[in-house]
């Protein structure tokens, strides 16, 4: 099922338009190449509107955002839902700045979202507007763990019907949740917390996963959130003493590009809830 | 002959002023370092005279514009032509939006380019205004092939003659000319298109060769497409099983570093028509 | 002693605010978790204030500059003042325009650096508002040599005390001084200058030394000097013969990631003066 959603996109070969920061941009495209996508990248209030409507899908991050990409981000997002493409966000430090809260915020209220996805501390400030955010990463006491999984998966799904779309949490075990069934993802390694980009990426390839997958949107989440944890493992498999975490950078991405659907099959490790 | 053209650059080591997009902005950089030149970026209307005045070449790219940029690329577009500097437009993702194909006709209208160098649907554009483009990929409908091989050739020359400048289509069979003289180029791996930036990356190339080269533009601009498109021979060449678009980048970029003139002339693949 | 700092930095694993160019934001980033350091990026001037409040430490690096992110270096640098933070000024490419020159000397103005990090060129501006810089590379005939190293190292104390604070100066021969003692290091390889962002990366991570050993300025942008310049050691002597400048900058970044505090000490090479 999750191999066949990789299939797809490699046979949908689609494009996807990408407003996101600067700092993993480069990274964005490179694994939406690598899982058979095709990337396009644009940023400005005067073309967003048509370039998405020659793609198929749209990400939103907000990393590195500012008063010019934020309306750009809200013009493209409307335009997508207007064409029923597929459109995923990443609130990237949402509670990290009021501007970043407010500009999720904004976007949840004005795009509809087929996948949000981001880790457990940016999706708490998206329902309360009150977490403390360490930086771009998970705020430690609010890390999923498998004592509190349960309650997390609870939240989850609260949160996902509520959104009307599928939520993605993602840390040591992800959460991939429609509100009604839970992916509880437990592919992935600690070291990739140790290179910049792995969740931007992961957005990325969920937009391209979600837009070759339309009908199973879940599915389709899923599939992505377990490809890169999965990649995760390929990669760290193959670092010798002297690599660290550049070359993990480039293996993991490697990674995908090598993946077929049957290794994503063989090598996803999760449960349903 | 093409060997000269990377040992001058070598021996030069021309400083290139670079307004391009943030996407690959790292990799022109290192391309340009590994090909012996020096890379400038700087995209802000109150430096770009200034910049462009200590620099040798100027190389401008269109992707991830904005209104910002747009007027930098003009400014420091005509300070080059005052000061008789090389100066080299990718027009990517002209087609793709308005904003896009205006801009690049603009900067066609207010500046003159040494070489422009796009693929073979951003090139229509720029001449007819009207082609679909599939991202910043060339349209499928539109790839150049042995069988429209003369025909593209004899477009191109027209187009050469009428910018009066040398043009450059690169895909699966590049065209290099000045409107006499038509490179035919058969370097380069398929592989190359599942990495963000190659093309960008031969822009900023190209900007070096010509400014190194200033009184051979043609032959200049075909040593760099050889260059890079023999970069991806020997970068592919190098891939073991568990590599990928990743390590391809970075292999692509270390061919270069590591070409010698030598090399180069034995391993291009080319006629000239 | 150097040793300590690195081992301080991996214990502390301070948030380091980022306000730098799209160049090489990336490798800043992955080189502050290499270090053990957490990155944030983030310029809008509605958020740099917040952003810079959660964090530990600020590094303005003035590449790829605009108006709008000129604001945000003065706003956010002055409130990390406030906070007592530590802050790093990379004046990159002051002298190559006007606007750069006079954004780092405005920024000297209105904000007090714990570190400033720069080339003998980009300095030498500093100081005197008429050096002729080529690019982002420190003048040829500017260079540090052992036959002006005292002169230098005077030079340098001299701005150091006038800047009330640590001063480092990068190229051949590195040096870090507060004025009182002038760290004179040889670590580094020639090869480090076909990389983009050496410089930046350096900048990035003298903030997360400078973060994290509080107490001892001098000491710990020292360390981050010797770190990087003994990391482009380590990676040179791992080059295969198909090796070029981009798995350098990788094998660079992944030095840094498995450098143990004894490494850092042993292969220290430096003198005080």
């Amino acid at each position: 099922m999750l191999g066949t959603m990789l299939e797809n996109v490699r046979r949908a070969c689609p494009l996807i338009h990408n407003i996101t920061n600067y700092v993993t941009v480069n990274d964005c495209a490179n694994i939406l190449l690598a899982c058979g996508a095709s990337p396009i990248m644009a940023d400005d209030r005067e073309e967003v509107s048509e370039i998405t409507s020659i793609c198929a899908g749209l990400n939103i991050n907000i990393g590195t955002l500012n008063s010019r990409t934020i309306d750009s981000m809200v013009i493209a997002g409307k335009r997508a839902n207007e064409l029923g493409h597929p459109v995923v966000l990443d609130p990237v430090g949402a509670g990290a700045s009021k501007l970043r809260t407010q500009t999720a915020k904004r976007l949840m209220n004005e795009v509809r979202f087929t996948v949000i996805r981001g880790n457990i501390s940016e999706i708490k400030t998206l329902v309360s507007g009150s977490a403390a955010t360490k930086g771009v990463d998970a705020n430690i006491a609010d890390r999923v763990t498998e004592e509190n999984l349960n309650d997390t998966v609870d939240f989850a799904k609260a949160f996902a019907l509520q959104s009307r779309g599928v939520l993605a949490i993602t840390g040591a075990i992800d959460i991939v949740t429609d509100g009604q069934q839970a992916y509880c993802i437990r592919n992935g390694h600690p070291m990739m917390s140790s290179i910049t980009g792995t969740g931007c990426q992961l957005s990325a390839m969920t937009a391209a996963f979600v837009t070759a997958n339309p009908a199973t949107p879940l599915e389709a989440a899923a599939a992505a959130v377990v490809a890169m944890g999965y990649a995760g493992e390929i990669a760290h498999a193959r670092l010798t003493n002297l690599d660290g975490n550049a070359s993990y950078r480039n293996y993991i991405i490697d990674a995908i590009y090598n993946m077929t659907p049957e290794m994503l099959e063989k090598g996803a490790s999760y449960e349903v809830r």
